[in-house]
């Protein structure tokens, strides 16, 4: 066990720090992608949003199937990207190998990319699973590594 | 580049827990709201939950649009809230003005308690989508702080 | 207010951080929960997962019972483990007793178990609401403390 203080100067954190921002910021642009896929659709699922349109009724909707492809990755990423950064706040805590960690932080954001790709373009399987799965044995790789060190 | 300790004593990550807490427990008040609607609407979503009530059946439920509201407004925050708090961890992290700082957490707390009251309150546009976009370029704006500075 | 510095040698740093990730790791299982109750029920929500049957077509759905149920409960897990964590995060910074806090940790982490095996099982009430209450205090119970402290 080893004492470890959180600085921008640590070679570890500041790796973390660079893949933490590109992972939220691409779970972010899911927001805006949903926001893309309901006006190309016209389906908005408050009332208050509808754009009226002469000779054509748009009524609400939560069942719009581009929609909703968009909303589940967004929500995957949410369930997988927020643990990835959490956990390994806690990995960066127990001073790990800064290379090691290193791999660690960039397997997991190109796993979660090609996700999204294989989900948005629905690819054939196994990719997305395959994807999904490496990002989950990154972030459990280093919760086993917190838990033995600490 | 500078030196940080994650300390209470330090100027920038004091102010920082404040909003964090006051972000999140205002985020936390969206599970108690949907309850509410929830008994005031009786639309429950597991059958264990239902209230039985002599000459009137009430089934499970996943589209009372009082309870949806509230739902989606949660998820809403998840989705910016969350963002808001790990981006602004790095950002704190890195040594940022005391001041500049200070007015980003402030803008995006408040930025989002207006979100909620146009979402709730169904106002009219863009109020709702205005106040979703400030709290969206104060995080982006720390992203980018900190990619700079790291 | 005291100086606190984030390193896995401080003690409520290191119980914080194993209970953090015994925390995060019981969400995450919900996903894979989720993943064996849609091959047990041929609940596929996207059309590429649905495994091809002779004699019986499958369609995408969104309304199985018993899918939805953990997908709620892994919702709700992140309504409220998510929010844990980070105030945890701004508690365990603000030098609190080490063991009030371990049994904030404790109490939590276990309050969320037994909500799950409340939830999944569908017992009577109010055993899924008390778990659920027990749960929100702990963490409200440690934004009052930083809210005080800082």
């Amino acid at each position: 066990m080893s004492t470890f203080y959180y600085t921008a100067t640590n070679t570890v954190f500041r790796n973390f720090l660079f893949y933490v921002i590109l992972s939220i910021l691409k779970m972010m642009i899911m927001s805006l992608l949903t926001a893309a896929q309901r006006f190309r659709k016209d389906a908005f699922v408050n009332p208050e949003d509808i754009i009226p349109k002469k000779g054509k009724t748009v009524l609400p909707t939560t069942s719009d199937p581009d929609v909703e492809r968009v909303r589940r990755n967004h929500l995957n990423d949410i369930e997988n990207i927020i643990p990835f950064v959490l956990i390994g706040l806690c990995y960066a805590a127990c001073n790990p190998d800064s290379n090691v960690s290193l791999w660690h932080f960039r397997i997991f954001f190109f796993s979660r990319i090609l996700h999204t790709i294989s989900y948005q373009l629905s690819l054939p399987h196994p990719s997305r699973v395959v994807t999904f799965f490496i990002g989950l044995i990154v972030t459990v790789s280093m919760a086993i590594q917190t838990l033995v060190v600490s």
